[in-house]
């Protein structure tokens, strides 16, 4: 599968454009901040983890005369979207990259540039742990449901939600997928039923309106989601669809799992009442791609994600192991 | 609002061609059984109650020298969609008819126009009732959820869910909509928000995934649906998405009723697990419109509904008052 992102020629970030999938595979040469920032705000380039990524590597493409080059840089992309916590943790371990860099009289560039690859390399790693450390989830698990991408498309490894089942599928285990096309941007017909088909794992693609009726079929022996952000108490910010999807798992008695990489936690967002929620343009609801599928001046309501209550969550599937929602604490000071 | 069927010139059925919705107001003139059965098959014409009318209608423009040729014009409309019991309950009716005209002797033409008035006649007449008994429902309402398309579009009169929303509305009542688009095809966002828009009623219209979001945010005083059967136990099969947006507000603590005249009570069929469920072609789920949305050959279930088991349901707001669960021994006691 091509790569969602790498580096490009002339100083570029090279972005695999997720709004075209899965018609065409086309990649674009970000050169500036602002083209990173665009394509971060235009879901060019989405996913918690990557989003972190590729603000990392706009701002080592930016300016670099002083750190306060850096903080322009990191003012920008740090306002393109509010809900994904790895934005700012990213952006953060920037500042800190440029500031030490200065304190020690090296050169900022090279600095900026060695973070930026330290977190894309850091996120290969932790998708791989996040993989290892659900594998067991799996054994005999027949089919996973899952929701909007968290997979290859999302990080800079193999995924999230989906690493254990690409795991599972590479060691030859009988895995399949349910793939909630998740609108209004269908990042589940799209990009989950587009890399997993790509990887020869069997998906069936339902809308979201058949995801209890899938989990009423039997069959399901877990949820596995992504995460955008998970709050200090466990509740946790992803998709809209998730809650939904989260209830619904819970009446038929199938566990859900958030899979995530240390760079979601926020220790600094008590519950999930604090995290803020990107709404975003009408346009999104009243379309189907091209093609209008409502009224054209018909309000509309447009939460991009959703937070499910951490009562709700079976686990949370870490780069660290899997933690139960009484096990965060300790969880958190290990972050610390 | 224009009608969705009418008699049309030189012995035709004029529908509103609802695949058209809302980009175009089209009119077809059907002039055979084998062009309704299509029209039906197609979703032109859609919606439990309008399904019966259109099967009467067409087989009152069909062949009618004998009773074999209604009983050959009835066999071809009843292959055309499983679920919706109306259906069937209307092309009984046509052929009941047909027989009595034969056995006294009168015009066999003259009896399946009668006959086929009287069941939209009566179908506009249902409407109305169930409208005027679910306005307690509304008082003080604020905010109703619906799901699909129970509408003006789906009856002949003015709809079962939204009847009563339509009285309340004609009263001068603050009334408003919740529209979930309703995937795959979207009756929701291209039926339901252009007929409230039409009638003046304020409405929003969601993805199915932000159903729960928008539970949880409070200010909806209760779920109305529609039906397409409703087995002796109560047990409800309606549009995809409906037994999940039962459970959701089950969990918000919203009541959920079902709207349905008399026509879609199905005593024969005991539960919910009886009932048969039409699945639909993969293309619907891959795509909208003219716009491809998955990649080409990946798997779809496509369920065109499912069923919200009787537990879930509040109350059943029909042609002769709201009847709880526990009352409905007594209503199909008074239908037979």
């Amino acid at each position: 599968m091509p790569c969602p992102i790498d580096w490009g020629p002339g100083g570029s970030v090279r972005i695999l454009d997720q709004t075209r999938l899965p018609a065409e595979e086309h990649f674009a040469e970000l050169r500036t901040v602002a083209q990173v920032a665009q394509a971060i705000t235009a879901l060019r380039v989405r996913g918690a983890p990557l989003i972190g990524i590729a603000a990392a590597m706009g701002v080592a493409i930016g300016p670099a005369r002083s750190v306060a080059d850096v903080e322009a840089s990191c003012r920008l992309l740090r306002a393109t979207r509010p809900t994904a916590v790895n934005l700012g943790w990213a952006l953060d371990r920037m500042l800190g990259a440029a500031r030490a860099a200065e304190a020690n009289g090296g050169a900022l560039a090279a600095a900026l540039r060695t973070e930026a690859d330290a977190i894309w390399t850091e996120d290969v790693a932790m998708c791989e742990a996040i993989g290892a450390a659900g594998l067991p989830l799996l054994a005999d698990a027949g089919e996973v449901l899952t929701i909007c991408n968290a997979g290859r498309l999302a990080t800079g490894g193999i995924g999230t939600a989906l690493a254990p089942i690409y795991l599972a599928h590479g060691r030859g285990q009988r895995i399949a997928v349910s793939v909630p096309e998740t609108r209004p941007l269908l990042q589940g017909a799209r990009l989950t039923a587009w890399e997993l088909s790509r990887a020869g794992v069997p998906c069936t693609l339902i809308t979201d309106g058949m995801i209890a009726s899938r989990l009423a079929r039997g069959g399901i022996a877990c949820a596995i989601v992504g995460a955008d952000r998970i709050a200090a108490n466990g509740d946790t910010a992803n998709k809209i669809g998730t809650y939904g999807l989260a209830l619904l798992a819970k009446a038929h008695g199938v566990p859900l799992y958030v899979a995530a990489p240390s760079s979601t936690f926020d220790g600094a967002t008590p519950t999930g009442g604090a995290i803020p929620i990107e709404e975003r343009a009408a346009g999104e609801v009243r379309a189907f791609g091209a093609s209008s599928s409502a009224p054209a001046g018909v309000p509309v309501w447009n939460p991009a994600f959703d937070v499910t209550p951490a009562a709700l969550i079976a686990g949370y599937v870490t780069d660290r192991g899997i933690y139960r929602r009484e096990e965060l604490p300790a969880f958190f000071a290990g972050l610390a």
